[in-house]
């Protein structure tokens, strides 16, 4: 029967780009992340994955344009479409994406934390 | 490319308990809800529900006791579990829930809104 505040559980967060598991709804888990700076360029093939701003803001890169998100909104990217978060300044965010998709979909690099580096207790 | 804010939509909702369809990822919608006063004691055999508070306070009554949410937390209902959502205020969530889920799970009330009701533009 847990509560869980996204702003209290971000707080706690001392890494970028290093998301951590606070939930599951079905075959979803639900995520926060802080980021800073430019992730990497990726997709996932199968899976759509949700950003929601819960302070700052965030562009999300597209290879056709970019999308703006600011505090309060949520966007949805689609499967098998590349792009690439980017944070000038840093920002808080929830993540909602399946339980099996993996952090940085088809590429691997530094940044790619695995699905047990996420769930693990900080 | 969707940009959504849930306070945005939340503001031009009229009616409560009248969840609204936002979006979805993979097989589960975003919905957008007010709430006041008391709903229908029911439960999804299948399937888990978020509840998530974008304004307000929102208690969520179990058989077994209550859990009190406030803004910025959010809370999921286990499949199986007979709940009844009340709000002693107005009271603006966000859910996530499978696409297949029905309002009231397996009770049908006055309350009932069917997913094409959900899903129709306002």
């Amino acid at each position: 029967m847990d509560v869980v505040n996204l702003r209290a559980e971000l707080e706690n967060v001392t890494d970028y780009w290093s998301p951590r598991v606070l939930g599951r709804v079905n075959d979803q888990y639900i995520k926060v992340a802080k980021l800073k700076g430019e992730f990497v360029w990726h997709k996932h093939d199968d899976e759509d994955e949700l950003f929601y701003i819960v302070r700052g803001s965030l562009v999300i890169q597209y290879e056709d344009g970019n999308v703006q998100l600011g505090e309060g909104d949520f966007h949805i990217v689609p499967r098998g479409k590349m792009h690439n978060p980017v944070a000038d300044e840093e920002c808080w965010i929830a993540l909602i994406e399946p339980v099996s998709t993996k952090h940085t979909g088809d590429v691997v690099s530094d940044r790619t934390k695995s699905i047990e580096e996420q769930t693990a207790a900080s």
